[in-house]
């Protein structure tokens, strides 16, 4: 049974451990992270293909205008979005593409693509998150209040999601995500 | 999170391993599969409450009166039947459970209870459930065909399920199993 692969919108407050946890999901399972597209120019070190595809706005708009792109936002002057056949060829593969995306993109897809699985990994609580933000020590107090705050916020966002995956642990959450894409290979898709 | 434990709907043509599934399942996993109630006799060695509740006939019209039944059937003058209170208590300690049961009473069981997961086992094909049929040598082949030409009805019931577990190896279909168990606690329901 060559089956499509699934598509699994993922996303999270910063902090979560989102990044680590799809890492290492990749590692056990058939699973890729969406490259996204953007106009946008490189910065030093970014490869085409792997950070991001750099097009021109004039190709981003195109593509658009083609129905190509999944879904994408406007952010200071610059396009980032998804492309559609990028994602298709490796579903057609068998591979489960997961696309880590903030909420209103995530709201789009699920709007274009019922089929899509869609996940929200939540920290065990903001004390945790602020314990990890500190911990990290990349920002001043007043920057993590600010995004605890955004967090908060974001956390309620959840709701909208099918399955909510909890970063107490880094094995249990990968775990679980892994539970998510096997028991959702044996769900019944009528139009399949 | 002490969540309530999920009420998991098995079905499954005879002959697809699905009791050696469900005991590997119960091994790893907070799960028990839920013993139903009868008014038949106890046969030689069976035990009230591990093989079946044993109670009369008055016994059991009295639950169905008080809805107390989640399901039942009257099969050769007797009644079998799914006892309410026995799950709920199962499941108010968090443990999930397990109704083994022929696709008429899971139909029920669906209809009353919207949060149930539906499960169905399949062999991986009619040419196996044959063969290992013929290996287990304990009915003859007139007897086989027929449990065959039943089994091809009963799959195409399978289309009412959430999910379906091919159980084409063990070890995979038990995975598969305790993947959906897992996975569906993750997700979300309006309802709790």
């Amino acid at each position: 049974m060559n089956r499509k692969g699934l598509l699994l919108v993922v996303s999270a407050p910063s902090g979560c451990g989102k990044g680590t946890i799809l890492a290492e999901v990749c590692k056990r399972m058939s699973c890729q992270v969406s490259v996204s597209a953007t106009t946008r120019s490189p910065r030093p070190g970014e490869i085409d293909g792997q950070h991001y595809y750099f097009v021109t706005k004039a190709e981003f708009e195109e593509r658009i205008q083609n129905n190509q792109m999944l879904e994408y936002v406007e952010y200071c002057g610059n396009y980032y979005g998804t492309p559609k056949d990028k994602v298709e060829a490796l579903r057609a593969q068998g591979v489960h593409v997961i696309l880590e995306i903030e909420v209103q993109g995530a709201m789009q897809i699920l709007k274009r693509c019922p089929d899509a699985v869609s996940i929200f990994i939540v920290p065990p609580s903001i004390e945790t998150l602020r314990h990890r933000l500190e911990k990290r020590g990349t920002e001043d107090s007043a920057t993590i209040e600010k995004r605890i705050a955004a967090a908060a916020t974001e956390m309620q966002s959840a709701v909208h999601y099918q399955y909510v995956v909890m970063n107490d642990a880094l094995e249990n959450a990968v775990d679980d995500f892994c539970a998510i894409v096997r028991a959702e290979t044996c769900k019944q898709r009528p139009n399949e």
